[in-house]
């Protein structure tokens, strides 16, 4: 018997209240009561946006929120500029391709994080160009790209700066407001420690402007229509009503810890991981290593997909793979959301006594002793 | 106190046990634990729509599916017809004008139903047609549209049937494969006794050929990466789990009941509807009425939403008013999904109260009497 640990960056695991609030009795959404939970929902994102703008509920995947920013803040005589350092920056292109912009692409070795130098560059080279796409924390990297940099730039420069922050938001300092931001999307199942099925976007008066100037043919991605709906408190379609009073609760938690708390625990826990899989003589993928996911260089010779089915088979845990062109080369490992020192501890542990089993050398203990340093040299996160 | 009773014709009451299931721990969606659990629900999802072809789960409102239709199956050179009967007939007519399309409308008024010939005369008079787009029940009349029929005209002509079938599959005799249906989706909120969040799609030969040649701008919608997954056993986003979860065991409870006997059980609890509220001197808003929902005209001089509101305040049944123009004109008593004969005599004893109360003159149980003949007389519907 194993129990299960899913440390994965998203969908991630969600607290039991979280997901019992989910199972309640339906109730319409056309109701006062669906206006008043709403509504609840409505002022708490911001909080874990960090911004006092309206943060808008889609009912759809990260990808769906991805496309809302590309079908409401580009048009096609202008040039978007793609920051592609991994897959999810592909996608920003994917999606850029399917609504037929020809995009100007700032390719990062994966593993590696945005120059900011280099977009000063691109964005010289083309004056076209009135949006930026970037990810906050590139998922298939466990990268984070520097963000407010980034933005300092495109706002000399009048251009939107696009932040994916699905799997970054409430892990990894993102300042909305304060670094004037002008898209952030994020997505339920990630640090918002509910299932999958809703995305959150909020956008500056800026980017605003963009959106009532859009031409791209658009209906169910019209943030107009979810921005009249935030207004009324309510959703212009029919909303996921399970997946709003699970969120509510999650929020809750989240607001009860204080979105700065959140964001340290998720920074200590990163520490901890990193210092265990370094201790245990293994090297970290990314040059500048995200809050919600650690991602390491298998030991060579070994084919990471394998340690990853022998990590759930054996000890239950379930972290992640690399995908595309570096599938069997490095692993993931989430801690995201609803996770603690103890997950972190355990997770250490079972790498560790996989990799023994799997011959690899390594000083049994090593991981989790240095991960002990860091978290009670830290101190408690809360 | 009062328990809530939703008599909606969606969101609908979900099973406690459907409910439990969603609140599950979660899974990643790229295991072989989602995919046995996918897997399942693509083959129940078949038996819901009649088709041996695929049914592709969305993660979006049935408003996402409608659009996914008209991103998919219509292209800029041709004129679609809108047989708009109601808000959601009127609704396609939105969509295709968000995506830049001319239409040509065949009025129906409220509460009537399309006629064929109509159509029939449209296509002589739009060559330049190749979508038809119509809802197998309009929700907000209650009416229910001839949908064999319309098809078989647009078969011959070599157009495209697309059929909202969101409050429709499940509840009416709706038989894709067997009338070459060429488009029908459905929603999980409504006779598939789910939480709102999935909409479903299944295509015809014949639309698919349209999708591969549709030049619209899509990527989230773009039902080609939908088929992709379909054969795969995954779904190309990440998927909203926990509705998956939930939705499984509804579906399953579905097929044990068996999808013919479910529309029997819906065709019987409307006959109850319609008897009821007609032997109190009521009259029936929808010419062919609906097996999902009853649409009752309010006694003149009466507002139906004050009624409604009562129902609700006083005795705890909810149900759906009139939209748009016909505000305060009509109620809707929702019988859809997870619904049985002891659902509508309450409904109706609720109902005979409140109209009393109210100063309606009516004899006190004779509704419900009238539905209990017809519930008694045609014997269990299982």
């Amino acid at each position: 018997m194993h129990k299960h640990r899913m440390m994965t960056p998203g969908p991630t695991d969600v607290p039991s209240e979280v997901l019992l609030e989910g199972a309640k009795k339906q109730i319409h959404h056309r109701s006062v009561e669906f206006q008043r939970i709403y509504s609840e929902i409505l002022d708490l994102l911001k909080i874990v946006f960090k911004t006092s703008r309206p943060v808008l509920p889609i009912l759809s995947s990260g990808t769906g929120a991805m496309e809302c920013c590309v079908a409401n803040l580009t048009s096609l005589d202008t040039k978007p500029i793609v920051i592609e350092g991994g897959w999810f920056g592909k996608r920003w292109n994917d999606i850029c391709c399917g609504y037929g912009l020809e995009t100007e692409t700032i390719q990062v070795d994966w593993g590696k994080s945005a120059e900011p130098e280099l977009l000063e560059e691109k964005l010289i080279e083309n004056p076209n160009c009135s949006a930026v796409f970037v990810q906050l924390c590139e998922t298939s990297t466990g990268a984070v790209h520097p963000i407010q940099e980034l933005q300092e730039i495109c706002f000399k420069k009048g251009v939107l700066l696009v932040v994916d922050g699905i799997s970054g938001v409430g892990a990894e300092k993102c300042e909305t407001d304060e670094w004037n931001l002008d898209a952030v999307i994020a997505g339920s199942q990630k640090a918002f420690m509910n299932p999958p099925g809703l995305s959150y976007i909020t956008l500056s008066n800026r980017a605003w402007n963009a959106v009532r100037n859009s031409k791209h043919t658009r209906f169910y991605f019209d943030l107009r229509k979810y921005l009249d709906g935030y207004e009324k408190k309510n959703h212009p379609f029919t909303p996921p009503t399970s997946l709003l009073h699970s969120q509510l609760a999650a929020l809750k938690m989240i607001s009860d810890e204080g979105i700065d708390n959140s964001v340290r625990r998720h920074s200590l826990l990163a520490s901890a991981t990193r210092a265990g899989v370094k201790a245990l003589g293994l090297k970290l993928f990314a040059e500048h290593p995200a809050n919600s996911v650690t991602s390491v260089w298998m030991p060579e010779g070994l084919d990471s997909s394998l340690f990853i089915k022998k990590l759930m088979a054996e000890e239950g845990v379930t972290i992640a793979g690399a995908q595309g062109p570096w599938k069997g080369k490095f692993f993931r490992i989430g801690h995201l959301g609803f996770v603690d020192s103890n997950d972190i501890i355990l997770t250490l542990s079972a790498i560790e006594r996989v990799l023994k089993k799997m011959g690899v050398v390594i000083e049994l203990g090593a991981g989790i002793t240095a991960a002990q340093n860091i978290l009670v040299k830290k101190g408690e996160y809360k």
